[in-house]
């Protein structure tokens, strides 16, 4: 049986339907350069697929392990109570599946650098 | 005369506030390695400073250029009327002072790297 890991980027989702494509244009984007199998997003609320559904899918695809990354900026209830709610859930309804949720956005370490390039690019101009 | 640019990070402001002390502790570890005289942190609400306050700072520090760094995931209404909204009238308060809003988090290039880092980490354990 062979293992696959899926990433699955979890966004919010905005009644602004431009800004749920943000997140989805965004996951294409990451795929385009990533070594796991399939790369997808799902969303808290508001928007489709929401992330018991993305998990689900992520499962038909084949992931025996699936990370989710949530793409907040700070420490709120919904990274730290109702993201992993839902993948209690998930981890009951899917036992052979590793899922996992890894740091939210604003706590990556990249963050601080990309502030910082971000920052510096206009006094190039 | 001299000439300084200052960076003002923008969040919008949690009830929680240790999300905004989140924001404060990274706009200092965006400080320790920046270019920039000075950077500072501003809320869009809930929290202080707020934006007008935190410009009127950095130009009491000397700053003839400010950058606005909204530190915002999508292009909501916050990024796309309510930053411009106070920035035109902090421009009309202080003349000459160059203030210029930056493209926000979420649309920087450095954005896809982050979140492809920020999944490969956890294939390495």
């Amino acid at each position: 049986m062979s293992s696959s890991t899926n990433l699955i980027l979890v966004a919010h989702g905005s009644r602004r339907e431009a800004s749920n494509d943000e997140v989805r244009r965004l996951t294409q984007q990451v795929a385009a350069g990533s070594h796991h199998q399939h790369v997808g997003c799902g969303f808290l609320e508001l928007a489709d697929p929401d992330i018991p559904t993305a998990i689900a899918q992520e499962i038909d695809r084949g992931a025996t392990r699936i990370l989710i990354l949530p793409y907040f900026l700070s420490a709120g209830r919904h990274v730290t109570e109702d993201i992993p709610a839902i993948l209690e859930k998930a981890r009951q309804l899917h036992p052979d599946t590793h899922i996992q949720q890894l740091p939210y956005v604003g706590q990556q370490d990249g963050m601080i650098e990309l502030l910082r390039s971000a920052a510096e690019k206009p006094q190039v101009q």
